[in-house]
C-alpha cells in the first residue's frame, strides 16, 4: 500500500477506529445513557456506517450542510450541535420534514424564527455554557432560560432539555482534572434540571476527554463526543488516551534532507495537517505532529526525540535524531500523527484505509449549497 | 449580495486584487525582471486569468497536482516551486511533455531520477537556503552545489540557476527590516552567481514582503511572490501592506450573542479561516482575524478594539466593544479579515466576488489524483 502513495494521504486504521466506537458504545450502554456521536470529526459517510453497524441511531453534526449529507446517507435522527443559524431556516425546515431533528438555541430570536418559519416540529435544546466560554446561555441566567423554555413551549416545537459542550475539559492535563471538570459541569446541568423540573429537561453533553476519562455520567441522558473515533496528540496530552490509540496518520513523502540541521523536508504542510500546534510535554517543544514508521498494519510508536517542528503551506520540517536521519532516504514515506485529527481530516477531505479503500469526507463529497 | 449569504463565504474584491496584480507587474517591469507569480495563494483558474490579462505568461505553483490544474487551463510555462517529489515522477514526465516545466532540486537523488525517468527536458533550479531554514541547499555548501550543477549538465535537463524563497522576511516587523533581509538574501544569491558563473545561473527568488517593500531587486532575474494578490493581517503586521490592501474577507453569519462577555458567536471557525493566529500589535493580543462591516462595495476598515479572539471547528468568538455589541443582531453577516489568506483560501476552496460570481479553487475543482 505504501508503494502507491504519491502525495500526502490521510490513513485511517479502521480496526482501531471501530474498536473505539465499540468501546464507547459499551461504556455508555453500561452507564445507561445514549451515545450520540459527533460526526464533525470524521465527516465521512462510510465511517458513519461503522457507527450504524455498532448500533448507533442518533448522531450529532456541526452544520446544516453536514446534516443534509448524513440524512442523504439514511440517518434519521440528527442533532445539529451548533446554535441555530437563522440564515439557513429554509434548509432546516426541509431537513425537519425528512428526519427527527434536534436543534440548539441560545436566544429568543432563534425561537421566534423557528416558530414563524419552521412548520414541522423539531426538538429544541437550550445550549448552556457550563464553563467552556464559547457559546450557550450562562448557566445562572435563570431568567433567560425560563423565557426560552416558555417560548419553545408556546410554539409547535418541543423543548428537549439542556445541551452543553464541556469544552473546558480541553484545559486538563490528566484524567483526574478531566474528571473534576466534567463532574462540575454535569452538576451544573443537574441543578438546572432540578430547577426547571416542570419542563422535564433531558441533559445532553459531551466532549471526548470527559467521555474517555469519566465512568459515572450522573444524570446525563446522552453523551455527544466526536474526536474519540480517531483521537490525536492533543487528546494524549490532555490525558484522554494513549499514543497507540491514535487511529489516523498523515502519510508524507520525503522530498529533502538537511544534514547540517538534522532535518527532513516532507511533502506535508498546513494545507494537509492544519496549522494546529501543541506544546508537547515530553519534548517541551511546540510541535505540529510526531513522526512514526509506516508498517504493513499501520504505524509504529512515534520516534523518540523527533518532531514536526515547523510547517508552511505544503512543506513540513521534521527534526530527527542522527540515527533516524541516516536511515531516511528521499522518496520514503513517513507517518505523521496529527495534533488535532478533526482539522486534519477536514483539511484532507478524504481518507484511505490501511487496506487501500478510499473513504469520502463531507467537504469533498458534498455539493456546495451556498 | 449580503442577503444571499447563508454560510461562511470567502469574498474576494476583484478590483483590488487586479490592482495588486497590475502594480506588481508594473513594478517588476520597471525594475527589469520577470514576475512569475506564485499561484499557491489563490489556486483558482479564474483568478489565474486575471494575471494572464495583465500579461503574465509564466507561473509558480507548489505541487505537481496544482501544475496539472493550471496546465489544463492553458498555462504553458510553470515552475513547481517545491523540491522534486520522486514519487510523482510519472506525473512530472507527463507535464514536461505538455508545458515548459521548471523544477527545484536539492539532492543528487532528485537529479538521478530526473535523468533516468523524465525523458523530455525540464529546466532545473537548485534551491538555495538563504536563511529561511525550510528547504534548500545551504548557500555555502559549494561542494554540493557544484556536484548538482555537474549532474544536471550531464543529463538531458537544463540547469536554470538558483531559486530561493526568502521566507525569513516573514520575521520582519517593518519595511526597513524586510528590505535588509531581502538585500542580504539577494546578495547571497548574487555571490553564488559569480562563483558559478561558468554555468550561467539565473537568479529566481521571491516572497511577498520583499516584493512589496523592495524596489531595487539587484541581480535577480525573476520574482516569485504569491500572497500579494490578496494580502492579509500577517502581511500588515510585517509591513508589506496596509489594512485596506486586503482583498479577501470571510463573510460570517452571527449565530449568538453573549452580553456578559461582550462576545458575538459567529458561524466561522478553523475549517473556514484555518487555525493561523497572530499577535496583533495594536491590541497586544493573539487574534484569528479582525472584524469589519460588509458594505455594498466590499468591507469597512476593521472595527477598532475588536478581534476574533478564539475559534474552534465551526465557531468563532468575536470580542467587541459595547457599541458594536448593541448594534449587532443575530442573523447579521460580519466580514472577517484573515490572518493568512493562503490558508483561508485553501480551507474555503472557493470564492465569491463582490458581484456574486463564483470562482473555483484547485482543492475543490481538481479530481484527486492519488
Amino acid at each position: 500500500m505504501i508503494s502507491t502513495i504519491k502525495r500526502p494521504v490521510l490513513l485511517v486504521n479502521e480496526a482501531l477506529a471501530r474498536q473505539h466506537i465499540q468501546r464507547m458504545v459499551a461504556k455508555t450502554q453500561a452507564a445507561g445513557l445514549e451515545l450520540v456521536p459527533h460526526f464533525k470529526t470524521h465527516q465521512s459517510r462510510q465511517i458513519g456506517r461503522w457507527f450504524a453497524e455498532a448500533g448507533i441511531k442518533h448522531i450529532n453534526v456541526s452544520s446544516v450542510a453536514m446534516a443534509q449529507y448524513f440524512a442523504e446517507d439514511g440517518w434519521q435522527q440528527i442533532t445539529i450541535a451548533f446554535p441555530f443559524n437563522i440564515r439557513e431556516t429554509k434548509e432546516v425546515a426541509d431537513l425537519a420534514a425528512r428526519v427527527a431533528l434536534s436543534l440548539l438555541v441560545t436566544d429568543p430570536q432563534h425561537i421566534k424564527v423557528l416558530a414563524d418559519q419552521v412548520e414541522v416540529f423539531t426538538r429544541v435544546y437550550i445550549e448552556i455554557d457550563t464553563g467552556g466560554k464559547r457559546s450557550g446561555v450562562a448557566a445562572d441566567d435563570y431568567h433567560l432560560i425560563s423565557e426560552l423554555i416558555a417560548a419553545i413551549k408556546q410554539s409547535q416545537h418541543r423543548f428537549a432539555g439542556f445541551y452543553s459542550h464541556f469544552g473546558h475539559t480541553y484545559q486538563a492535563h490528566d484524567r483526574q482534572q478531566i474528571q473534576d471538570i466534567f463532574k462540575r459541569s454535569a452538576h451544573i446541568l443537574f441543578d438546572l434540571q432540578q430547577r426547571f423540573a416542570y419542563a422535564s429537561p433531558q441533559l445532553a453533553a459531551g466532549d471526548t476527554p470527559g467521555a474517555s476519562a469519566v465512568d459515572d455520567f450522573g444524570a446525563l441522558n446522552s453523551l455527544h463526543p466526536g474526536n474519540f473515533v480517531f483521537y490525536d496528540l492533543m487528546q494524549v496530552a490532555i490525558g484522554s488516551c494513549s499514543l497507540n490509540d491514535i487511529a489516523v496518520a498523515l502519510a508524507c513523502p520525503v522530498v529533502g534532507k538537511n544534514a547540517d540541521r538534522q532535518e527532513i523536508i516532507l511533502y506535508g504542510g498546513a494545507v494537509h495537517l492544519s496549522k494546529e500546534q501543541i506544546l508537547w510535554p515530553e519534548l517541551n517543544k511546540t510541535v505540529y505532529g510526531l513522526p512514526a514508521t509506516l508498517t504493513s498494519n499501520g504505524w509504529s510508536a512515534p520516534w523518540p526525540g523527533c518532531s514536526l517542528k515547523a510547517i508552511s503551506q505544503e512543506h513540513g520540517v521534521l527534526q530527527v535524531t542522527q540515527q533516524q536521519f541516516d536511515n531516511i532516504r528521499i522518496g520514503d514515506v513517513i507517518a505523521i500523527l496529527p495534533v488535532h485529527s478533526c482539522l486534519t481530516a477536514d483539511a484532507m477531505a478524504g481518507y484511505r484505509t490501511l487496506a487501500g479503500e478510499r473513504l469520502d469526507h463531507f467537504k469533498a463529497a458534498w455539493p456546495d449549497i451556498e
